[in-house]
């Protein structure tokens, strides 16, 4: 028992009537939405109980670390799913959990940076906003190439920049865009490279929703290792679902060993971007693979499908555009008012919104959804008979 | 009730024992922490529930968002509760919750280089080891300058340095070393800045774990925004305490708005470096607050530098060289064997480990580690009598 008594300071009852007024809030928006590629369903309950402690998997996921509060053991299950998914070469693959998707493409790009250093970035106008924020925090030249009207990158566009500049390319590729559902073919990219004999390049995957749809599904596009890229970012908190935003990043060893340095004071190699790292998201994480695995997964990833072809037949019966693209969950949709937009908390860019169908996402809510945009088409004022 | 069951797809009875041994090994291991600045006494358990909630706080907490399952709100009056603790002026600041101190390092120096692009980083070598991680991700030059032998920078090395660089300066002030818990004086950096009448410069405090200290101690060094400096990064889970790492960034605003861009898509600030953003963390920062609030910290800390002189007080009476610096609640003492170094977590640099007394660490466990170093020095062999 240490000399310091927390008892002495109880949290005063207008506080725990706040945290209940929060937990009634978050209740009330979690039943109503329809816009991000959250999933909602799941439990995680068996692991509160982790909360009481000062986990850090701070350093190497593969190495030992004398802080023993930790769950590297879990971390390296996670990652060896997520490498085995990836079709990553035994031995040669490196990767940790990471805050987000934001962060394994910073560690991706990091890492195409270091082994291109004069390389220019490519990604489309439909790659995830927070792409341009990073390749100005790491300081490399970016080029915005245009996106087909599917939001898919426009490979005649990619190949006359490419051709246009001596440097190295470092072409991000989304698998899965944010707004249309798009998905980058890594495969056209790569003909793009070998047809003008270029030599020097790194593809980076930003692969955040799309990373835990594709594999699941047949005949999907192949974006992993199996082609010649250097790295994948995929979200846990999109198709996963994790209380706690997190992700996983999956790179070549040979490029992870470039900027690694042993430190030490800490007996840890200081790869990964974080200093002090989440321990509890490795295990909302390895939890979720354990109760899925494979199988679960296509079963969920089926019944998201489903549920996509089942909103877009809805939302045309009352003839409001509305497509999905193949391989996605992402029904896009003519823009509805304010008010449904915040009512359903969907995503709105100038004349569109979008509908991400995760797990949680039914049948019923859709139909509900359809109810509300009906009504808004209703007359606002009914003349007396 | 969506399409998708959990219920599925139940967690084995085997992953549940894999649990319960992690259970028992973090159990275990929490006992016996001395050597790392993480505060395990808390207890969060009113906030359990809260991580049924996929919670996020993506883009500017001074802001709102679509997404409404957040805890903005909370964000804000912790972020203004550290504003006001580092005498910020009103309206003129700016803060997020980052998933550590080596996020709000790493923003605070990305600040420093978009306000100062030819700037060179000077930092001690005491200064944490990823700072030159951080310096290179950033692409900044970087120096390291000497330390006096207390861990503290050393102002006659860092004054040459500046005096032989034509860059601004960019100095990151170390508010409580790792190792030996020494403090940079911002003020006799401030001083040689203005001897040599320069007027471009940006000053960083990396106060990860110094930040929770010294403004609750008299006397104490100034290091805040009552200096002309540009941003403070502070640790979460160290002195406050939370299960998961966190911290906190304030930073002038004029700074911040240099490098924001709102972007339509999500009615967002793209202004920290993460795009979605853990809001539990805040949650227990809140929490924290709420309950120790300005008093409960004076208590907490006053706590830690009484069995701080405890702790080194025993060290001596069996002779082991051992100290603690004012203001700190670092043991600096003679490296013991492995065994023990494994045993009590301790961090070992050559040949020094240190003790942190966080408020976990109580009389009876410095007792208990003394004994363990006085039956070290008893001769292995006893001849018979």
């Amino acid at each position: 028992m240490s000399e310091f008594n927390l008892e002495q300071f109880p949290i005063s009852s207008e506080d725990k009537k706040r945290l209940d007024a929060l937990h009634d809030a978050l209740t009330e928006k979690s039943e109503k939405l329809l816009g991000y590629p959250s999933n909602l369903i799941y439990n995680y309950s068996d692991l509160y109980r982790f909360f009481a402690f000062s986990i850090n998997n701070i350093g190497d996921p593969f190495k030992e670390s004398l802080y023993g509060i930790n769950t590297r053991a879990f971390e390296y299950e996670v990652i060896s799913f997520f490498a085995k998914l990836y079709h990553a070469s035994k031995d040669n693959y490196w990767g940790y959990v990471t805050n987000g998707g934001t962060e394994g493409n910073m560690y991706g790009l990091y890492l195409a940076r270091e082994s291109l250093p004069k390389g220019i970035i490519y990604f489309s106008q439909d790659a995830h906003y927070g792409v341009i924020k990073l390749a100005r925090v790491l300081g490399i030249s970016s080029i915005t190439v245009k996106s087909q009207k599917n939001g898919e990158i426009d490979y005649e566009d990619l190949e006359k920049n490419i051709k246009t500049h001596q440097e190295p390319p470092i072409i991000l590729a989304t698998i899965s865009t944010t707004l249309r559902g798009a998905t980058d073919r890594v495969e056209k990219i790569v003909d793009i490279l070998h047809r003008n004999a270029i030599e020097e390049f790194y593809i980076h995957c930003d692969a955040a929703l799309g990373g835990m749809i594709l594999p699941f599904v047949d005949h999907a596009p192949i974006f992993d290792f199996r082609m010649p890229i250097g790295s994948i970012s995929v979200s846990g908190h999109k198709m996963i679902g994790s209380p706690i935003p997190c992700g996983i990043v999956i790179a070549y060893k040979e490029n992870v060993d470039r900027v690694q340095r042993h430190i030490e004071f800490l007996d840890i190699h200081d790869t990964t971007l974080s200093g002090s790292r989440n321990g509890h998201s490795v295990l909302f994480l390895w939890y979720a693979i354990q109760r899925f695995g494979i199988q679960g997964f296509q079963k969920m990833i089926a019944s998201c499908l489903d549920i996509t072809k089942y909103a877009v037949e809805r939302l045309k019966e009352i003839s409001w555009d509305a497509y999905a693209q193949d391989f996605s969950i992402t029904v896009v949709m003519k823009r509805p008012s304010e008010k449904l937009a915040k009512k359903w908390q969907l995503a709105v860019e100038k004349d569109i919104a979008h509908l991400l169908i995760m797990p949680h996402v039914s049948k019923k809510q859709i139909d509900a959804f359809i109810e509300d945009l009906k009504q808004e088409r209703l007359p606002l004022e009914i003349s007396e008979p």
